[in-house]
């Protein structure tokens, strides 16, 4: 950390502003500028509270230089994790695809999906039995039903399950069922959602939240790998700006970012990350091509009668062009598809 | 909803579109421009997936005309809700007045805090004891302890106790102790977390998400509202721009907008709407010159030693100076303060 | 400036970036922490290039201590700059108000407006000649026929006129009728033209760009300066975001940001940074109430026939009200309405 | 376009709206819904000013159906546009590299540069000789003189010469020597220079403004286009969103989403995009990927030395491996690189 002090500021504050400092077991070094005195921290100064030296009299700003997340950083392990269920694998040159519906309506509705998308070459279904809809009139999901239909998926085409889990008292129930539990970008900061899932065994796909930094996005995985659970997947599903004509912004330079900090991997999600079922297929082939770990694409045997996300819902027959499109650039770019 | 044809679509395609709207129980209006046809929808499609219609052949984007949201709005109640706690009072020209730490931190803390804002005007006391913080390693809170002594800072004060609850199993607890149950910015779209609160009986806070669009904001009070509910406290907070001089940027615009869609009581907090305890002042006096119901602000009888936050707490004395200066715009402006 | 080494940059990259600094005539201070060695560079860097120092090996991030601006700068000039034109007068405890059609469309309009905002209070008149259009197919303004009936205005009312200029080789002509140049949002950042402008002996209202940072504000008024002219009006008139039911989000946060930075005036322009009639009144009695040096407002006596922005303008008769209401709040704060 | 009238709107405030609509030589149709009325316009409103009608009686709000474009649009023009300078050849399945410095700095420096790019697949020279830079103390560029380097160069390599004009008055000299002209992305609603290169002959590559929206990055086009200048390339470089790592973020989505709208070819510029050297070369392949028409590309010979933008430019070896994962992209995809 960096403390900067007012130009105003006198000797006497930067002083003081260094006794605090000292008070937490920390070294100091106060530089006199030209212009302006800084005092700088020395030592690992993650864990405290940096903000409330701006408080302090004669302060102009605090510099952070140490990202508080240390169990998700590349400084902490430099090799990338790669996590496993069924044939899925994500990370470490393997590109892993899990497609599916936005939520899984009927019986009917989730094993031809399984089917289909198993066919074209995916690894994973996805599906919402427990759905977090924006109104509370929306379809809210199958709940338990659906998630003994995602399991009877698994049975018969051997995907891995990957289903959302909205709050902490639903973890067991769906840790029963779900190969990959994810967190919904809502959710990323229910803490005590991330504590619960901390603590079960299975994979975590946590998705980015819609206005949260690279730095609050890798603290919430740090929550998470901070109670034991190791298996935390990145999930890059776009941000919210300006833009209108997409649902979100989707910016893939997320991947390389994140991949120089973390050895956790990186997913794309780009039906979410577009909203729109036309601009979903080239984001998947330039998903491959950022090298991100893996992609989550909402199919639907039947948009336009999906109960939720149809507009942004591939159909069968467009996600198996795309995917053999993906896969002509995993090839040329040494990834194994998973 | 007004569902427009891309400039290619058939007449076939237009028919199909309003076929499926009509089975839906709703009437539709064919209308055939010079360049476009478009669908209009008539009913009440609120609690319709209408995004869907985006995956219909022919389809170029769905207009929505009506909100969801419905309890929440004007047209179903059209005279200002008032929200009283003890001596607080929040709508139809009463703008009250909350103040305290981020944190309860301890007994001395927290009851010095109280008597200070208690004489310098405010009739609510803020003060997390459960506390959500973007790292694991920050303090976080604490907990049962905080809300005993917030509750004995209401006995010696008879100040209404503002405090923020965080996880659904939490309810009950935070609602033995507090008069105001505040949901966090976080926590906007955490829907088994609204439910649970909607079934409570005290006032809910309900901070707008940085992200959140207005139409979002309402539909999170919506929830709380559905479930029986009816006392909610819209709170404006600021929302994460390109802005990065300030924590958020805190748009007082949302005041008349909301105002003109719901009769709930509309609260603004200064203090995370900048992030910075020398913009706050201002803002207070902004909030009541654009006729917010009341306001809620960051305290704390020492900021650099406070365990969150200390960068955009006020200290007592600046607290004081800026309740009178909202005093006397509020007087002129025919407001009453409380 | 700080510049920050990886992790994992050994003790030359450190010294390889020491020595390049001093190359360019400034002093290190190299920092060994316990994870991290920073450079800290003492003296001024300002008008250095400091980014590419991110290209040197084993260097992390670079975090600037001094801003660029200097001219604009409080720590150069310590007291507020009050800018005056006819009666109108702008800083230093004067709040002053402008007002006026977005565009000068007739004889009539322009002069029937300029009396019915000069009866409510306005000393300033605003009206585009040339207006910068999303669309090459809308209304361009009348030129230098719309700058004749400006200054025929000020004839008849002794109103200051304030009109935009939008190319270098307009400049003598605006000023030639105009009391006060405005540089659009648009054009912050065309640096030909705020050079143009530096050299005329009007002053500039200089408009922050949509996706400015304060940085980037400070600047483009640092061209101004830089050119000798000292009398540059700073007006914060929106940014963009995700909020889409304003047309810009206004952050009044500014005020109290740029009054800490800079001694130049600061005017909020509430037509704009709303994008509708309805939320302008409570935005322009929130800019007195922040203490900002005046607002410039559109009015037109009839909106619905308005040639540009008649969504955002005033009735006559609501602005009447609206300075009204800005006075009673000027007043209790001390401010003199000019 | 659809006026939305309010819920509480009289039949004759709809009545007067759809008079006024009338009057403008437009059709209209009512419809009469449960809850609203709504005036649906018929005809082609592309030209009129929609947003007035806000300002009428009883009116909620005013929806576009037509966009404002018509000379950009795929429905005037539904076959792509391919541009060609040199060898180089953007659109139609050719996707083009143009590549170079930030700045021209010296001969040595831009011939280097251009011999190391032309060998490593590049069709294309970038190259500022007029720099528009956020602060009035940074370099300028070597205005005439870099024109006459950037010719030399072309002169030895054959490269297409790209470089950038920042007002009208230089938009003939610039034409001396370029063979396509960029406008800037602070310049890209500089109006009177959009209308200026619009009467020029050379190809123009247009830069998106940081916070345009898709509709003002088209209607800028059009300024060009209805000038009569039909050769445009839209320049995708990064919006300004919440995001700090990167300095823009660039969203590879508005690819697809421009291809469907119009037939102006589409490049990505990645080293604005992101800003950050570590982060480009996966955005270059990403481009190729999303079937971009090209790339434009900051190589300097030693970027820690650079006069601009040094953090984000590529050495020419990383540029050179970079275009040959392109070229891998592109083969198997069936893209012709130029």
């Amino acid at each position: 950390m960096i403390i900067v002090m007012k130009q105003d500021a006198t000797r006497e504050m930067a002083e003081d502003v260094a006794r605090r400092v000292e008070e937490m077991g920390l070294k100091t070094h106060l530089i006199v500028g030209e212009e302006r005195t800084v005092v700088a921290v020395i030592g690992d100064d993650r864990r405290k509270d940096r903000e409330k030296f701006e408080s302090c009299a004669g302060v102009d700003s605090v510099v952070k230089i140490l990202a508080e997340y240390k169990l998700a950083s590349r400084e902490t392990k430099a090799e990338p994790s790669v996590i496993t269920a069924h044939d899925l694998k994500l990370g470490g040159g393997n590109f892993g695809v899990i497609a599916g519906p936005c939520s899984v309506e009927s019986e009917e509705q989730i094993l031809e999906t399984a089917r289909l998308v198993k066919a074209a070459g995916a690894k994973g279904l996805r599906g919402g039995a427990f759905k977090p809809r924006t109104s509370p009139y929306s379809f809210q999901g199958m709940k338990e039903e659906g998630l003994k239909l995602l399991a009877a998926a698994r049975e018969e085409t051997g995907l891995a399950v990957v289903t959302e889990v909205m709050t902490p008292h639903h973890v067991d129930l769906v840790c029963e069922y779900a190969d990959i539990l994810q967190i919904g970008a809502r959710n990323m900061q229910n803490y005590h959602l991330l504590q619960a899932v901390g603590e079960c065994h299975k994979p975590i796909m946590l998705k980015r939240g819609a206005s949260a930094t690279m730095d609050e996005f890798l603290l919430a995985a740090e929550y998470i790998l901070d109670q034991g659970n190791q298996q935390v997947i990145m999930c890059e599903r776009g941000i919210r700006t300006f833009e209108s004509h997409t649902r979100f912004t989707l910016p893939l330079a997320s991947v390389a970012y994140l991949k120089s900090k973390t050895h956790l991997p990186v997913v794309i999600d780009p039906s979410h990350g577009t909203g729109h079922a036309n601009l979903v297929p080239s984001m998947c082939s330039a998903s491959v091509a950022v090298k991100a770990d893996g992609i989550i694409v909402e199919v639907h045997p039947d948009p336009a009668n999906a109960k939720s996300d149809g507009a942004q819902s591939l159909t069968p027959a467009v996600f198996e062009q795309t995917i053999q499109e993906c896969s002509k650039i995993a090839e040329v770019l040494g990834l194994t598809m998973s």
